[in-house]
């Protein structure tokens, strides 16, 4: 089941890069859903290429088309299955990648996997391109969750080692939209020209530069998630690192937990309009694997395109020998923006996921006649 | 399934800190496997309290018994389970918590998540405590895997703001063995010095600190995992995130990518003895969610221990007011030392498991008559 | 994950027939439930060997020790564990099987599959035995269930080909209650006495016999289960075919309707007292994998005792020769009337879960502020 | 989860029967395996409807699309997604059925899931129109099958109480062609004619009949499947009552082992050219849950079609009142006959998806040098 996630809401991405179609295929929903297609649109936009400088000019409508799942606009409780026709497709930029392995790419363990029976022509099935059905479920999630009063929200708070402002302790729906109604998502608009600014040097020279996003989910009721193995972390851990380029996550403070005290680290408990809230977050919003009803917070560290310009070092499969490689084609020089409603998208996902079992082994809930 | 990881060898961990007993049941493992006993009760000595003046004097002679799944030293392929009775209690030192929520830990999430039914007393099932049932399944996995070529090791690579040297490009078997026969667990053993200088300092003051783990498995054969969510890093961080304190995950050079141009992250080929190697390490032996050959590296941060002796705000569950508590009880004022064990544990379980998979769906694996 | 089953109340059983114990392990029971220890046991003993003239003269107390889970008699949230020490153990009745293999027995696939390493002693893991463990769980869940109005019931519908009465249409918790009580689980006293005859009959005969189990669950919500691989049916068939000896599933009248004409077997719709009922219930409660409110009712199949006194044609493992078997020990001429209260446990922990599911995907459900 | 099945190779299907596709995703099929499309469209064409006086008039051309996985007609390791468009639609044929409840069909219990959001058009999910997708990764299953020496076949061993001549004890793969050739798939052609007869009978009078199927697979290696709830009953089971309209599902002699002795249950072992073999063949080349390495034989019962045209009491929703209810539009008389490559495809499925965990647990398998 090596592309698909979730226990009780399924997604399952299918597709590679310059096959016929991708898609996803969303097992669980709730019926009566109603799916808001110009809100579904306009945050698939948020991913899509070709938007400004910064991104490959590939042009993609990757506008989906519902095969099942949905009736009169709203989902019916069946399966929901929705595809995206790959249109703008030049595999023959490509051909030569079949000899010579791209460094950071999964052109190797691919082959090793599958013996060379892969269809790796634009990356295939590892393509970043499969991140577009990602977000047509995390787009439906994220509206299932609105209405439920549950936001979540993403910024690049980090590119190329520029930080943008974090998240505040207390971040609210507007502040979410404003962010994603941006060009280039950052709270701190100069941050952001500074990183806009790195991303295009990186392109000058043919390199290209990674990032850092933030994201956080408002309005979760405290006590969703378990200990152990079914955590909240846990949970969003294993979906997050299955978008492609992603090699780290943390939550809260995260690694910066390992250089605080205890004392420091510890979020002093406090009444709050009779609530129990915590003054600061450094926890994330996560105790024991459960949430505490404060914000849920999370980084995932986005690695540089590996796909550059520059010539790298390599080595061709036939021959068993050394060589330099050129990539040609089509490349971002920076994905982190462009992955940043994929972080919220799979977020959405997990925790819409997550809520079906919110309550389920509350004392009483399966005991009292209803 | 909260206690439970695992997909072909399932792990599931049981237990409250002060009950009857805690265990774990392996349900999956190889059939004829040998559990060499004074081997896995020296691993298990590694994360075991009380050895020196960082940890809790709690004492626990922490030795399994086996109830099921051994046959004469061997497993038998019957599910394997193993308990170890709980025997040094002083419950009463956690009479005071069960109205004081103690910042850091699970209390108020599980309270709310149970509504007080929970068994909290020593922190219940979120107690570290449970990592000793796991030790004893990873224990198992590694002495499978040693026998397959395929070693796990870890060590402290920071304290307190404090670096012990990372494991070399290629770190052998006989590093791993150094690292683990040592008291404190680093490669540097002037930084570990230090490290634990910073661990009395912390635990003088009353106050407790952190730290970041380093582990790596070598041996291991290209072209395990797969790509998206059953990659090899969503399978370990979603074992990995379930173990307690564990705040953040990363792989290769991780959060350092963000940081990295493609040109400096992109590890080159080579050809080195007629294999495909890669001349730096920065993806941690992994592209596309499966291996390249090359040694898999992970960092886990460990936040500081919450239970500290400083008094600390909270609020009072009944009385809905502020309060200061302050914990008494056996605490560690660091317990990343005592992870490393766990880590390597947690690792090595879920090789295994994901090694049952390796091939499965290779051209011709299922194909030629066999 | 051989030895579990289950989504959200996860049930493992574990042990062999000879080993130090058995055992089960259910994690996912919801918080604060009592678990009535008198009651527990009382159901248990209805599986018990050792009873009357009809059962093996193995003696076990089968009484189980709950090692976590439970606190002050309430499940506590954690994973709950419950083992049974194995006390009345004669190894040494098995010494001959090891080399000649049981007709109608696992000894033969097991040897295959775990290629000598398994421990067979008494059947091991394989072992009826391994009931006891599931009648914990499933004891469990059937006071869980009772309390929500929910009744699970079960008699012996036929042995030997003589048969019982089958429920009436609407079955009453109170006729539950009548034939658990009876030492033989009928609801014709006549029948059963008839059956205990051929029982006695084929026992006498060195032989032995097998049966066929009816069981029912009443008050149960309509709309609990989902269509196709997730539906009651496949849920139920799933797990009661994983009871050893049970060759046959059907719900409802079954194999029964491939004889009926569509419209003898169609379940006529009508209003009783403002209710959608059926006066027929042919379909056994479910429609399109999803209960409909009326009684769900379901058949297994039990084989006869492969254990048998008369000589046998068998081989010799190690001399791949015909020999000739007679196997010693002590043995039931029919377990299928101690299947009767397992049939229902396994029964009671798949509704159970299923029940976790229930609503979860109605319109509203998750998107109603709460 | 509700429409998948299999834990290696996960088979989704997906669609509604009047929306505008149906079809089936595969994750997991191992890379290089050729599809044989020719051999997957006549497999297909087994059960199409409208081939002869016995089926709905409907006509659907049911040939699939792939969108992903192939690349140059071989299986590339990404999953494999497949559409069939639906052509020749008649909704308003449905139009009073929204509020009157068809018995025998899941109207009532979908409504009482989802609402009324279920999209209900010619049965909607529930349609036994989903089981031509489910065909086509079966039928791809039985390629991958054969070309290890497994083979699966199937015939309607009874329709309307007429019984067809069993499978022999050692079937061969021609004679699973020859079935497959037919029009009408039985071994007895005499047997055949007189459930035609039947059929037409039963269609004359606005009725239905039903039917039972007895499904092989030859070739399997012994020692495939594990005790208790992953044997292999559980899993066939479990997939089997996924599809619409079976009712009862045996392994071997089923429900017959119930009336038989133990002697006569039994299947004595012999050597037969130095290999085990049992003399006959009642457990169905399955005991304790795994294969024994005779032919695997098992049986589905399938109810008469619901929608037949006689006139039915039911009740309407809206006004909750009893009604008269006549169903119009396109029914089969019967639709066993078409279930047969459906068993088939299901049983292949779950067979190509358990051969991925043979031999995992074997001792040595993880642990000898590769």
């Amino acid at each position: 089941m090596s592309s698909e996630f979730g226990a009780n809401i399924r997604v399952s991405v299918f597709g590679q890069s310059h096959g016929r179609a991708i898609g996803v295929l969303v097992d669980g929903l709730p019926a009566g859903e109603r799916v808001d297609m110009e809100e579904l649109l306009a945050f698939m936009a948020r991913r899509r290429p070709g938007r400004n400088s910064l991104s490959t000019s590939r042009r993609e409508a990757d506008s989906p088309t519902f095969l099942s799942g949905l009736k009169d606009g709203l989902t019916c409780g069946a399966p929901l299955c929705a595809i995206i026709e790959n249109g703008d497709v030049r595999s023959s930029d490509y051909d030569e990648l079949i000899d010579k392995l791209r460094p950071g790419h999964a052109d190797y363990t691919a082959w090793v996997k599958w013996g060379g029976r892969a269809d790796m022509r634009g990356g295939g099935h590892f393509s970043g391109r499969l991140t577009a059905p990602l977000c047509v479920a995390g787009g439906i999630a994220k509206q299932i969750l609105a209405r439920k009063g549950i936001h979540v929200g993403a910024h690049l708070v980090e590119v190329a080692g520029i930080s943008d402002s974090p998240f505040p302790l207390s971040p609210t729906p507007e502040l979410f939209t404003q962010v994603a109604e941006k060009a280039f998502p950052v709270l701190d608009d100069a941050a952001g020209e500074d990183m806009k600014a790195a991303i295009l040097k990186a392109a000058e020279k043919g390199d290209s530069v990674g990032g850092v996003i933030e994201c956080a989910a408002i309005g979760l009721p405290a006590g969703l998630g378990a200990p152990m193995f079914d955590g909240v972390e846990s949970q969003l851990a294993h979906a997050l690192f299955g978008i492609p380029a992603i090699k780290g996550v943390e939550f809260g403070v995260g690694f910066a937990a390992a250089r605080f005290s205890g004392s420091q680290n510890n979020d002093p408990f406090t009444i709050e309009e009779n609530n129990i809230v915590t003054t600061t977050n450094n926890c994330g919003g996560i105790l024991g694997g459960i949430t505490n009803g404060m914000p849920l917070t999370l980084r995932a560290a986005v690695k540089p395109t590996p796909s550059i310009a520059l010539p790298q070092r390599s080595v061709s499969l036939s021959r068993r020998e050394n060589v330099e490689l050129v990539v040609k084609g089509r490349h971002d020089p920076c994905v982190a923006h462009r992955a940043v409603p994929v972080i919220e998208a799979v977020t959405a996902c997990v925790l819409l996921d997550m809520l079906y079992d919110y309550d389920k082994d509350k004392p009483g809930n399966l005991t009292q006649e209803g």
